[in-house]
């Protein structure tokens, strides 16, 4: 039998004595085009470099407790390639190494993987680059690839995580911590890259702990991954991913925003993919200008009730309807709700009171609630009501995630809108439209900057490793400047670092990156919403191009806060 | 006060003295590189030509009852324009023109209108083009605006029909034809040029032998528009839109099938706009592969129950779950459930017995229900049921446009593979994601071969109206061709119609043109669908691009149909 490899099952056929995972011959012509698109490195990487250390780190909170939990690996500089006049790093040496993609797909993936094995074909000739599969269970259960040139190539950027595939297991058990290190000890492994959210790239710097406590040669480096773009700080800027995702939503919200505008009477309610942060929404309303835009973390500082956005957004509505538009575009983020404490407070309860208490027809049940809770019971609309009686998931509690908020909203405007129609304070017309863009994302194909940006954090990866580096989170700076002089680097993992307590113990957890209301993305959102919901000042950023004078734009909200930080 | 312009309510502002409905100065990046992009015309249209007259033409049927109904333009030729040693048509002629397009959106509609513009600033010097607002209302209730250079500059290569907007009000009654004559005459109209679908043709064409009967000099030609691709005949091979929505869904659907191959645990039902033909979700699937398309036309062909389909997907399903795959994409055409004979027969029922009998709790009233009708509603999904029972339009009917197909096939495969599973058939995981396309597409920035296909006929329906012909639909044909070589002309509208019976009287209807099941595309389909269903054979055409050597793909059922017939 000829060797094959299957992905996620799929058995892939063999060509010309190489393992393919994908068959570029079912390739589209736009797929095929980016195969070969040439990336540039920046610079420092074309040419040699030697690496030079800042001074010692801290942590973003709580050094002393991050110190303690990483005796080995806290405090670590910043590590900086810098231009030389000779490379100091050997050339004749092969290094193994490994990577692993953890968590939600992102578009460019594929390309931090090429970078890594690029920078071991350029600089360490006769390297070896294994592709760990479904993630970080993968390296517990010692599932892996050898990576080839031949396998590679078709995955050149392209979208997905096929290549080698993710997942979202955790190496969090001492045993699991043991299966990492067998696996690492059997491929003789001299590194390890770990392509992951904040939650992945804090159990990287464990691994990188771990592994030092117990004199492995296996250094670890992680990349920062994620299309919410909520893992960022001054020296990693931006998280991959996020700028093709946002130009993939922000696509389709200009169409239906055209589309409003030539049909004058539907409100377009679009949810819009990231639970946690509002940033895609943000950046989103950067790049189209729709008419309200609902941003989680200014919803969460005002303690805003679900009333008060469904206020922000009617009374938007009434006034659009006096001066004669009975149509909209309103963008709200997948997370709104857990920005809401009375919703929270009102699941929280009715999943107490499902799981001990007898729910009855009558509705006596109600009387459990709190008054708050049953007064927002009451004002939620009725499908909603049911969504929150009837959907648990496998421990009995609510399925926030189920609820389609842009159908509650649309719901709630309508009742809204009724009761100040019977007040005369109302004589529109509304119908409201529902969408949620998010799987449409994840996947596409990356913009020339996020190709860029994934070539230059693996092959600074593959730096890193090569100089034995390990802890440091790939770092690639001065992104508003042109690839050639972006800067190339790594950063402490510990430093992006602060302590949850959990269960009376300290956990070390890289903070979210929020969308912070003092930040000029969002500082510049806020200065102009009010003339965007009520003029129309939409813009409709068309399919991302490849080629030509329009494919080197980068999201606003990069720009702007590089802006700010100089 | 400056001057300014209304559209869909919206002040907008006046610029250097013209009156500018869209303001440049907040478009995209991407948007501004269209409207400088130079459309080609095809070579005839750029030199010198005659129009040749073919023989007397027929009906699509009954022509003898089209002839009764169109005493006046039955049986005209179609009209070719060749290329001639001199213009046969006068170039001092000062024509006055209108246009208006009708019904939904469909990408290219502002380049019929700068077609017709540029004819006549290119050949008929000092003439006079008036866009009519809001649709064939706009002719009604002769509300237009004179459109100049301007303010047609930015509309150029854009999507969207907010230059003029459009409308759904036909012009039917004998007051209606009255007002529309008043129209023609007080703007002294030589010609109007309707862009429409099936339906707004029709009305064209009876607009055409009303003038004519009363003497008017107003000649009239239609434009074939519609991104469901269910008006087209050989003379004229595709209406506009569908090329370019079909590519954004597929965009979406491409990206939707590297993430499911990526995850591996997700099934995406995706829903195609399209109600009355499939043509959508045929192209759609000619260019992704995906693991399940359903074709209506095929679902009526064969009597097929709703059953049947979800057994049909299942089967899919449970094949793959046994080799391996528990994910994959299946495309289901938004007017799915008109193609099902039992479904119709349901509902019609329920109507019957919502309007006249009392709906009891108990469930008495299902006994009114034939048995067949029974067995299908309780073969329904409860939230399906409750749809059916509970929402109405005006007239009482069950409004079977918001059924969301994609979530009810969900629910029906997820209890069929629950069954299943007990009988030990089925051992896989079922996850299903539900997604609906259509808004994002009817919008979109035309691809090249739309921009120029409806400039092309914007620019032929000026050519025919400078020749008095009336009655006509726009028609340019060699598609497959470089642009150069299209061919030109016009062909009667009468030609395309049969008559149908309705209230005891015959009514001419250009039928609409349904997915031929003997046709190439559902061929080549049928003859590859197995294949797509087992092995994963996605392709992900990404982004529209609209330079370099991917910017001039056409369709693959244009291409199809063109190759059989030639």
């Amino acid at each position: 039998m000829s060797p094959s490899l299957v992905v996620n099952g799929d058995l892939v056929p063999v060509k010309s004595g190489a393992v393919t995972g994908r068959v570029a011959s079912v390739y589209s012509e736009v797929q095929t085009s980016r195969i070969d698109h040439a990336l540039l490195l920046p610079s420092v990487l074309r040419n040699p470099f030697k690496i030079v250390e800042g001074p010692r780190s801290s942590a973003a909170g709580n050094p002393d407790e991050i110190a303690k939990l990483f005796p080995y690996v806290f405090g670590q500089p910043s590590a900086m390639l810098v231009p030389n006049d000779t490379d100091t790093l050997k050339q004749d040496q092969k290094l193994k190494i490994g990577v692993v993609l953890s968590g939600g797909q992102a578009p460019g993936g594929h390309n931090v993987i090429s970078g890594i094995f690029d920078y071991m074909q350029d600089r360490t000739k006769g390297s070896i680059l294994y592709g760990f599969r479904g993630g970080p269970a993968g390296i517990m259960k010692c599932k892996y690839i050898e990576l080839t040139p031949d396998y590679i190539y078709p995955y050149r950027n392209q979208g997905g995580f096929d290549m080698i595939c993710s997942g979202r297991d955790k190496i969090e058990t001492p045993e699991q911590f043991k299966q990492a290190e067998e696996t690492a000890k059997k491929l003789d492994l001299d590194g390890l890259v770990v392509i992951g959210g904040d939650d992945s790239n804090t159990n990287a710097c464990l691994l990188a702990e771990n592994f030092r406590s117990k004199n492995l040669k296996t250094r670890v480096i992680g990349c920062p991954k994620t299309i919410d773009g909520d893992l960022k700080c001054k020296e990693v800027p931006a998280s991959f991913g996020f700028d093709t995702a946002c130009r993939i939503y922000a696509e389709m919200i200009g169409n239906v925003m055209i589309d409003a505008r030539s049909t004058g009477k539907y409100y377009h309610f679009v949810r819009l993919m990231g639970r946690a942060a509002s940033h895609i929404t943000l950046e989103c309303a950067l790049q189209t200008h729709p008419n309200v835009t609902i941003i989680g973390e200014e919803v969460a500082a005002k303690k805003q009730t679900l009333k008060n956005v469904t206020d922000y957004i009617v009374d938007v509505i009434c006034k659009r309807a006096e001066i004669g538009f009975n149509y909209g575009v309103i963008l709200i983020p997948e997370g709104l709700i857990d920005f809401i404490p009375e919703v929270q407070q009102l699941i929280a309860e009715l999943n107490e009171i499902l799981a001990h208490d007898v729910v009855d027809e009558g509705g006596v049940w109600k009387k459990k609630l709190t008054s708050q809770s049953l007064q927002l019971f009451n004002f939620l609309p009725e499908a909603i009501q049911e969504q929150l009686m009837l959907e648990r998931d496998p421990h009995g509690n609510v399925q926030v995630a189920k609820i389609e908020t842009e159908k509650m909203l649309i719901q709630m405007a309508e009742t809204e809108l009724e009761k100040r129609k019977q007040d005369g304070a109302y004589k529109g017309q509304f119908k409201g439209q529902s969408h949620f863009f998010g799987y449409e994302g994840r996947c596409g194909l990356p913009t020339n900057f996020d190709a860029s940006y994934c070539y230059a954090l693996g092959y600074a990866a593959g730096a890193l490793l090569h100089d034995r580096k390990t802890g440091l989170i790939s770092s690639v700076g001065n992104l508003g400047a042109p690839v050639d002089q972006w800067t190339v680097g790594g950063t402490a993992l510990t430093s992006l670092m602060d302590v949850e307590r959990r269960h009376g113990k300290f956990k070390p957890v890289i903070k979210k990156a929020m969308v912070e209301l003092d930040g000029a993305p969002f500082k510049t959102f806020a200065s102009l919403r009010d003339e965007w919901a009520l003029k129309n000042h939409y813009i409709s950023p068309g399919p991302i191009q490849f080629i030509g004078a329009t494919a080197t734009a980068v999201n606003h909200t990069l720009l702007l806060e590089l802006a700010a930080q100089s």
